[in-house]
């Protein structure tokens, strides 16, 4: 329902003069001061949704937590500022989960420079639930949106894609610096992170850009846990369909003009593969094209929350 | 439990030199540019502990949470200036239930000027939580903190207390203009929402602050809805007793130094009424002292999380 209700909030909600960009990208984009630019994201996760407290400790939920919130900053190629944590701890041991919470996310937010700035921890009957808000700073090159992209602008992606169930949901590692280094050093048009899936999030560049996209699909990076986990599974879902539908790879996605991306290519600037999966067309629609050359629609499917 | 846990923070965290006010206060300070000092803070509120939503309309509910943050930025003399809300909400009726939280968040939003600049919306199979953070800017005098208060100050409030519990908690307005207004023509040495009760939240000024404080029995200003909760549970427990222990009055506490107090209180410049209700004194602890001049500990008692 989260689509439906994004789209009447964004028609329902009036516009702010020191507010550059709302809702519908990774973050929302404030001017503070002069050239001083703000980038703001919240993300909440619930035990039984996001994570499973009783088969996962709480230290790795805790880190992943900040890690989602740091993956949205790095899709708007944003420098990690200050959090507030927010808790909603079941009351049986809630301090020593509150500081198992903390003692798995403080090593990432020190990693990534993150200050802890505030929070509010509460206690209920219910399951943990937890909401950090992220605050970061925009570089010269203003903020890596989702619109902006072009026509003929090629599909970078970083990483590799798929069966992230299998334990890269918990254990990734945010984007962040990826992203700051290709916003300073190349010219992007757009970009997302790759949370929901790389059908559905592509499709979302392409829908604020107002463009269509190809997908090769013999160029789709694939993470050997997507093999494994087509291998496992048995159930005709392919490797590849894993790598387009499975959800959580916090991998970036990146709309780049044709010239830079060879550039970017040839120099391979990250210690992480970056691979060019496609481009995007004045057509609209999303497309798989095949090594044959044929080509067919590609449903956006992914983890909607 | 929060407040073992937020000891056992504070000692945790690393300092940051952009953070200029950390954990222990209504809000956190981030410096972000020259001159320009960021207030952010988060409450997350759930169904079952801090309003309950078979009883009350989900309109009311998203009012309350945003104007429970709202006084936190009001407690820190900052205007208000944006906000991220994150839903967690149960699967039957999720959109209805989300429009509606908004519908009765977004009047206020619009009253104190905050932009909603974005958001997380999640269903599952749990109760309902709220997490807000508001973003809020710290005028040329500064934020107002719990640290601060001297011995001889006095102990000022706006409004009345107690029994809010009988709708006040829901349909509070939030004192963000009264701080601004005193903030900016008064010198005051330190200020607190009162969210957990009179003589708690009093008490943590003053343990922020190093110093003890009196109050005047006579002179607290008791709400009716504290007498007739009184009246209504005959339990001994005096509308006195409700107006120093009872939660959510959301009120203003200031300490201001003696003559400041005294221009102040015979301006009387706000639409509400400002109150004495005692001093602010070197000899540590909280006390009550009766018209006949004798005084007894008093203990610090509210809603604690």
């Amino acid at each position: 329902m989260e689509r439906e209700f994004v789209d009447w909030l964004r028609r329902r909600l009036p516009s702010h003069p020191l507010l550059r960009l709302g809702l519908g990208d990774d973050a929302a984009v404030l001017s503070l001061a002069e050239k001083t630019y703000c980038v703001v994201t919240v993300d909440l996760l619930s035990d039984g949704v996001d994570f499973d407290l009783k088969e996962v400790g709480p230290q790795r939920i805790g880190r992943k937590c900040l890690a989602v919130n740091l993956s949205d900053l790095a899709a708007m190629a944003a420098e990690p500022l200050a959090g507030v944590v927010a808790l909603c701890l079941p009351k049986t041991e809630a301090f020593e989960l509150a500081v198992a919470l903390y003692e798995g996310l403080l090593p990432l937010a020190e990693k990534y420079r993150v200050v802890i700035a505030g929070g509010d921890t509460n206690t209920w009957d219910g399951r943990l639930v937890v909401s950090i808000t992220l605050l970061g700073l925009v570089g010269p090159r203003g903020p890596l949106c989702r619109r902006g992209a072009l026509p003929s602008d090629r599909i970078l992606v970083t990483g590799a894609f798929g069966g992230s169930l299998l334990g890269h949901h918990l254990d990734f590692e945010p984007r962040v610096k990826e992203a700051l280094l290709l916003q300073k050093e190349y010219r992007l048009h757009a970009g997302i992170d790759v949370s929901d899936s790389l059908s559905l999030d592509l499709w979302r560049v392409m829908s604020e850009s107002g463009c269509g996209a190809i997908i090769d699909a013999a160029a789709v990076p694939i993470a050997p846990a997507a093999h494994r986990l087509a291998a496992a599974r048995g159930d005709n879902v392919s490797a590849l369909d894993h790598a387009l539908t499975d959800g959580e790879d916090f991998e970036l996605l990146l709309a780049v003009p044709k010239d830079e991306a060879r550039r970017l290519l040839a120099a391979q600037p990250l210690s992480i593969p970056v691979t060019d999966i496609g481009e995007f067309i004045s057509e609209p629609g999303l497309w798989l094209r095949e090594a044959d050359g044929t080509r067919r629609a590609l449903s956006p499917c992914g983890w909607e929350y």
